[in-house]
């Protein structure tokens, strides 16, 4: 971190502040220019609030060099993050490390028989994970909310149908005792800074996709992933699903650059949800390539087999038919970037 | 709701469509242009999925004529809601109606000295509440996380102390049960899309203060307050804090005419927070007069005793005697307005 | 400017770099951190290119302490810019200092009737200026262009009819000779960073009401003042107009924190366009309050006799009758602010 | 078209508000519902201004069904148009149609030596054509300007030299008569919505390499490239440059599904600039294969010797020898997509 003072700061002043902040625990290089004062700030700076320095009447300017995050911090853990699941009666699934991972699956879960004919159809294309909400975040209280626990179950069971792992969305922290067998927990980009629920699921033992908010920053959703790593839980995804901006001919704006800056900042895996961003089904085989050749290590894509019908956003759905040509598409691309599917 | 369907959709198909919409409520008017059907949706289409609608491969486009929330809505309630607080010891507060509301204190409390300090400074200068953060929602899990309970039970001796009514912001369901002497509850921004939350604290009887998100439209923000409202607690007040943008002068870029747009959709109180907007002690003097001329019911401003060392966004409050000059400014100003303070 | 050097730079290397930068006119101060190096530079580094350094292999950060405009900057030129006009035919219009200027008029000049009409109506209720479009930028090819050179002409003529000075917009360098007889020359946002017209412009000795451009920061738009101050013409007057962002109840956002802060950072006159901000007649009168309360020296607002049948943007446009109680309701608010309209 | 009238509009109002927009040319469908009227207009709607719509106080919405271009419309031109250049001395190069279009050379000409050694190893490489500034837009007026005529004059020399046909920008009308040679006129982002020089565009006869400006929507986009269309100059080829958003990672956000958006509304060729788009030269590989992964037709990449010491935008420029190696890989990614290099 380093600090510009303002102009004419009296020497007394500058050095008195300089002391103030090596009492938080930093080195502080002092260095006299014929304008200003700098201070550069050696050591782990992440606890020290920049708003607060900013706020005082002697600083023109505080500069964070250092990142603000340190265990999603790629500095510090050179090698990627490879994530493996076991589930009890399934197969073996990765996210990270040379493995390309599709989670495929409905907006919501509807009913028995549709979650079990779309896990079979993803299965059958080779899909890694299933994904279905049973708990759905929806801007309107008149909308249609998921089916809650039943919804839950029902997914549970197309789990052991097929035997593929399942990833699903929390809302809530008191929601956590019903995920016990839930594979990979999923926090919305609307929760993505609902700091109570990070902390608690850094409590937990079970892998986090964590999607990023309308409007963050990179550097928020690493912070965000830090809230979690900091409780113990080292198994985080991020996930790019789009952002707010001023356009309307995609619900939101893919922001593929994110990946191979998340890349070089963490080691943790990066996916596409190239279904929210875009919200049309027509696009989310480009995206979803485009995804690949950014160097992302998988997407999640929503696929239903009736999209028309589909309790919530069908129009960003794709079909089992056009999944499964993807897949093969995605398998192309894949080897050309070194990934196996 | 008006439903463009595609050209060249057969009669029949176009028939079946609209009867199965009648089935969810609505009737529909069918009228078959040279090129086109468009239908019109008549009654209560709150419930109709648009983007369900949108899906179909009938349907071209469909734009929705009448508001997607009811209870919110200024066209079913015409006069502006006025909610009145009636502190057990304390003095008469009111948000609304004619009453210009000044709700004022530190980012976060931080001992009983300090908001104590603060709140008979408040008081002193005529503001109606006091604020001060007792769980603070910090972009980092290495900041100062707020005093929690602590500091709940400091500003509720504030109040004690000084009659002022209080308003502090709760992060999450299980808190709830801790702010039964609070009287105004706050949702943070982050929290704006929280709906379980939302929901929670539409069964509750306690005034909501609630922030617009980063990146939240005002119709998104509506219908945050429809899901507290549709709960039975209609006693809420909306808040425009900023929205995020390119341009960094600002920490967020305040969106004023939002105020004169939402006086016009619906009969909830409407206040501005100048602080967060903007992140610059200097600016809220000027963004607080300008929020009671765009037509504001009231602001929400950090005011701290000694900025410089404020253990959160010092950077953005204002001292005590800036506060009071502020107040006896916004008092001509309302008189301009019509409004008491 | 301050530059932090990569984290194991050779000593030679830094004081090679820092020779290289002293030979572009800068001192450098060369301080030796525990981990890094930081370059400080003193003295005018407004020609120095920020991005080039950036791309040096041995530079991790650079920041700009000093802005990177002189003529436009406030700290050169403590006392605000006044421009006063003084038409041949008409009465002194001034801009700035103390004086609340108001702008008013129809988007484009229709009619010898229509421009004439309008203008007495602007007079009568105490407006400064006449501003009307005679050529128009216009989104579609297809659509009404201006009048060109004949709305030119009617609007002189109605200058001369009133003694209004004259705002009109400038859209190409050719145009520049027949500007003679205007007395503010306008540039569109869309032309904000159209730099070749913007050092013409420069040359000439009429002020320039220059517009923000939709998605343009603070320091873009002064550095856009500072093409045409650094050719020698200094009366530029810098207009908010509303800037792109994710909402469309309103056409764009209007940041009115931007007038405090440009208050801070340059001398240049400032002012708001509340129609084409909010593209709403109805929401004028309130951003225009909420713009002198602000800190604006002006506004500038389009006026026309016949909002339904206007050729361009009516949806935005006032009637005379709510222009004139708008001026009788801010002549208030100007005394509050300490200045005459 | 489709306008929702408010409701209680007489029967009267809206029958003579039909026939008022007959007379502009098109049929309007009546269709009175039980609680408004909508009308359906049929024909050509692109001169109808739906702003001047939205501003009748009988109206409550207009929504357009139909593009607002044409001559762009792949509606009307369901191929793919496919540019194709015969340079004098050089080789035929293409746009469009199959083939996969590299433009690359560095931000500015800044010396012979320069621009000739890069255009040979472009050429090298297997780029197609060669880019390099002569005249250049420049945020601040104190920063390098371009070489300007004496830039084209050495930009037409590496054109001799190598064959390679070449893309260089032009800002202002006035040096039109000094691009006879140029083969492809570049409009830089700031100038996208300068509409006298894109009319003057429209009448001259060389392809136009149009970019999206910084906030600019897809339809802004389509009617910049309208104005030109409409002028007879239908070679237009559109460029996605990234769009500003609130972060700062990347300089702009690149907006890849505008590339899959683009090639289902209009038949022009679609590159990208993945260069300007994330101002860091490390992460253009991968925004390179990302961008032919969604669909595009080319790419323009900066390329210079020594980015280090470039006078422009070296940030971003990456080396000959990196640039040799994305070749080789987006050769690969083009025989994915079925395309030639």
């Amino acid at each position: 971190m380093i600090i510009a003072m303002k102009h004419g700061v009296a020497r007394e002043e500058a050095l008195h502040f300089a002391e103030s902040l090596e009492k938080q625990g930093v080195k502080v290089n002092f260095s006299e220019g014929a304008t200003r004062t700098v201070l550069g700030l050696v050591g782990d700076t992440t606890a020290i609030d920049q708003e607060a320095l900013q706020a005082s009447r002697l600083v023109e300017k505080v500069i964070r060099v250092q990142e603000p995050y340190k265990r999603a911090n790629r500095m510090f853990h050179p090698d990627g993050t490879k994530i493996v699941l076991l589930p009890a009666n399934g197969k073996k699934a990765k996210i990270g490390g040379g493995t390309f991972a599709v989670i495929a699956g409905p907006c919501s879960v509807e009913s028995r028989e549709q979650i079990i004919s779309i896990a079979e159809e993803v299965k059958k294309a080779g899909g890694a994970f299933l994904r279905g909400g049973a708990f759905k975040p929806r801007t309107s209280p008149y909308s249609f909310q998921g089916l809650g626990c039943e919804g839950l179950d029902l997914i549970l069971e197309a789990k052991k149908e097929t035997g593929l792992p399942i990833v699903t969305e929390l809302m809530e922290i008191s929601q956590l005792e019903l995920f016990e067998e839930v594979d990979v927990i999923q926090v919305g980009a609307r929760n993505m800074q609902n700091f109570n629920l990070l902390k608690e699921l850094g409590r937990c033992r079970k892998p986090i996709l964590l999607k990023r908010g309308m409007a963050s920053t990179m550097t928020e959703l690493l912070m965000a992933a830090e809230y979690i790593m900091s409780g113990g839980n080292e198994r985080v995804i991020l996930c790019e699903r789009g952002i707010r901006a001023f356009d309307s001919f995609t619900r939101n704006v893919l922001d593929l650059a994110l990946i191979p800056a998340l890349k070089k900042k963490t080691h943790l895996p990066v996916i596409v949800d190239p279904s929210h961003a875009t919200g049309i089904a027509w696009m989310v085989p480009a995206m979803s390539k485009a995804a690949i050749a950014a160097g992302a290590d998988g997407i999640i894509v929503e696929v239903h087999n009736d999209p028309e019908h589909a309790l919530c956003d069908g129009e960003q759905s794709i079909t089992p038919d056009s999944f499964a040509e993807l897949m093969s598409v995605l398998r192309k691309y894949a080897e050309l970037e070194g990934k196996t599917i």
